[in-house]
């Protein structure tokens, strides 16, 4: 099964192209989503999920072909990848244990469709529950004195070795350098509904609002903190009973639900990022 | 702006077909969707949007170009609309006014894409209140014992007059003859989350069955009751302070909210049958 | 059935003090709520319903006897209000109708706790549809110009003559100065999830920022634009399918419900402010 | 801290007299909540948290003499325990990991407030999963071929040793002799919004029937199957794009979530039931 995701400025005959293309190659269309920011000359955005036999063995051929044919005339962005090759995945997590366990479970249960080739943390408390996984725990000491060695470490760790860092209430701010050089995307987790309670202590600043709901957000990571493209929020009731450390016991059930389906739909790759936002097919 | 819905057994090239022949028609594809039921042989499901300058003048020939190339080859069910033209719909109600006034409502404030040709109602009540809308209100007495001079009047109202008819908490039952006859979909809206507490008095059996939930169901209607294809559900939490009347209450707020998304998809062409179940794009 | 409400310096013995006291007042409790902010020494407070034969008559020389029994002594700020009162309400409109018409149809069938004594708004869109409620609809014309004189206006209309004051999308800021003279308390609907987008165009940001989920928000109105205590909030699902005009669509079914259920709330006496916070009981 | 549940036939003067005794014994009321079935004559049920230093001690004589002076003058149910007290768990499953792992990582947590004192599976696979919690894991084979001998033995464990069992996806039919046998209370989750799909296959046959929505309750257990009181319900919004294995991975996220509160509810002597429903304070 072969993932085709395109990106390009909205024309007639696109879809048909594609599909035209996909036919001609042999290869059956299974699911096909496509979405265009305006009724003409914005933004078209496509995903394909298509049956071809042989493809492993055809997969460079296949790229070739359809630069020359159809995404060069095109001016389209895509990217093919296979269904059968689950992403190469990094958690980095600090004391926090329901975003880290509750992904290495979704996991094991195979619910994601992800290979997780490390964990990496600033703490050593974690260790214990991590190794029955069989997953790699890396303890990599980090905070605002030892951020640059910790960097360079994490990313000799990092770099060429995974496909997407998962940020599992990771407590450290991350350089530009370091999202620049990890060469791959980051997902994090942030504790309230974005853009509501930017920055730290949401929980705190949620009660002391008065708020009725609290929330969660999984975006991804770019340099400005807390401001990269949304992927997915959710919310769960609250009322005058709840101390802050109940906001915090009930967000945390928000947070692993909505890190595990942001992470899930990465891996089956059904997000195109544009501009500051996402589409989700 | 035109929108094609099929139904076919799934098989290799189906996309390709119908975006190469609606780009040698010139037409660009606005939006696509499409289901398999299956990885492969099952029954595939595609609804396009497409922009084709003329479409008015030209759709009958569209029509059946699509059908001897594309639809008659691949053994299609198909449908072709034009957004342009908004269902003619008729309202059936009863006593209770929250669904037929919302529709109404919506309607006028331009957010479900139809035009009311009539309320039928067995009850004279709410006539008053749909007048403003300047909507034909028409009372139709009918009970067990007049049923059947009841269903020859509505028919008369009824057929060939309007695309769609919308049960927005009717009380009478309608026989298999009138469903037949009539000659368009029937929308219900059944105010429990069905399958629980199909029939009668929903909202006293679930007080008696002690659920935290209440919902309500919108549904094509078939010839069994309570049993044709779900278009939408919803619920709304309740709790031990409430009583059967706060259940009917907070219940009404999203039979009222269920049944308008339902019409509203049904309106745009978003739904296609299979079974008794329903695809909605 | 009477309502008390009362909020004091924590201490022990309060619910003993205020349930002895309706006892021998021959008063039977039929619902109690209370809060406490700590575990002790925090905010204490309490709402009770009581039954009592021939309250309306008795209800100046019980509040005299209260007030010299408990309240004094235990410091309590209290309110003692009869369910068969139903508070006067003015609701302020400007051209959106959602809100206001839901207001006036929720309470026609008897929803909300209140009786509507008049509906001012800065346009006269509206006239026509408030009409068949039978409450009057007075035309202030109210910009930023002539603030001043629409104030006044406003405040001979309202001042001594209502309990509450909703504005239902009103869509022209109110001075401190009218906050303070018009005398009762003011509900405001907020087209988004506070404290998130505050201030104007709130869909239209929601969309920039790719939010996956849009809301509104019931709080009082406070000197402060948007940052009042907070009565309630809800959300609805959106997707990148979703245009700024759909997100004003599905945002008006939350705004509505939100609104009304904080109406319903501050008409049965259930919410006691404290700090910017509320206690919904 | 103490907890007083009780339940009596309604009349005036109760939570005086509850009160009073309360703060006659030198307690000060942290909580209270009460409901009544009816406005008057219904069942009157209470539920008041209270601080009373030296309680442990004191916890006999108090509660002999809240039955000569309150409960029994009243006719009252009551029960009385102590918040320091964790209610000692057992925890039943077969194959199925999610709800018993998460009930024993919240309570590794701190968010539940329970004892574990074993987990009884008929199947020995979740023994390497629930061993570094630190809890007995034992493992009963039970069948139909071998019920009689399987409750024997479950009984041996349990009897005397636990204040609840939990039936966390547990796959074998309790015979009504066991749940009387027991003698403590039994909550169980169904993977189905009760009472729709009462049974087997649940998600399968909500797939079959097209519904739009899945979810899972809660309930305490009796001798008919799938109809004992619900404490707790939720749902999860589903597609055609969902397959039975899919309302599966959802719906376990909705069973994990609504079996936590409920078993929270509980030990925290939330939950009062009558007849055959529950009030959830």
């Amino acid at each position: 099964m072969g993932r085709l995701l395109l990106r390009c400025v909205d024309r007639p005959g696109l879809v048909a192209a594609v599909s035209a293309f996909l036919a001609a190659a042999g290869a059956n269309i299974v699911s096909l989503d496509q979405h265009a920011t305006e009724q003409s000359g914005g933004t078209f955005m496509q995903r394909t999920i298509f049956h071809l036999p042989g493809l492993t063995a055809a997969r460079d051929e296949l790229e070739r072909e359809f630069a020359a044919q159809v995404a060069v005339p095109f001016g389209m962005d895509f990217r093919l990848t296979e269904a059968a090759k689950p992403k190469r995945v990094a958690i980095m997590a600090s004391k926090e244990d329901h975003c880290l366990l509750d992904l290495l479970w979704r996991n094991r249960r195979g619910e994601l469709d992800m290979s997780v080739a490390m964990v990496i943390s600033n703490h050593p408390d974690l260790a214990d529950q991590v190794r029955p996984f069989s997953v790699p725990f890396i303890h990599v000491p980090a905070s605002r004195e030892v951020r640059e060695d910790a960097e360079r470490r994490q990313l000799e760790l990092l770099r060429g070795n995974v496909d997407l860092v998962v940020l599992a209430r990771y407590m450290q701010i991350l350089t530009p350098a370091f999202i620049t050089e990890v060469g791959c995307p980051l997902i994090n987790i942030h504790h309230s509904f974005l853009p509501a309670f930017i920055g730290a202590a949401p929980y705190r600043r949620a009660k002391e609002r008065g708020v009725k709901l609290v929330g969660a957000t999984a975006h991804y990571v770019t340099e400005d903190l807390d401001e990269g493209p949304i992927i997915e929020q959710d919310v769960v009731r609250v009322d005058h009973r709840h101390g802050v450390e109940d906001l915090v016991r009930l967000g945390s059930d928000v947070e692993r639900v909505v890190l595990s389906r942001a992470v899930l739909w990465h891996c089956e790759d059904r997000i195109i990022r544009f501009g500051n936002q996402t589409v989700v097919f």
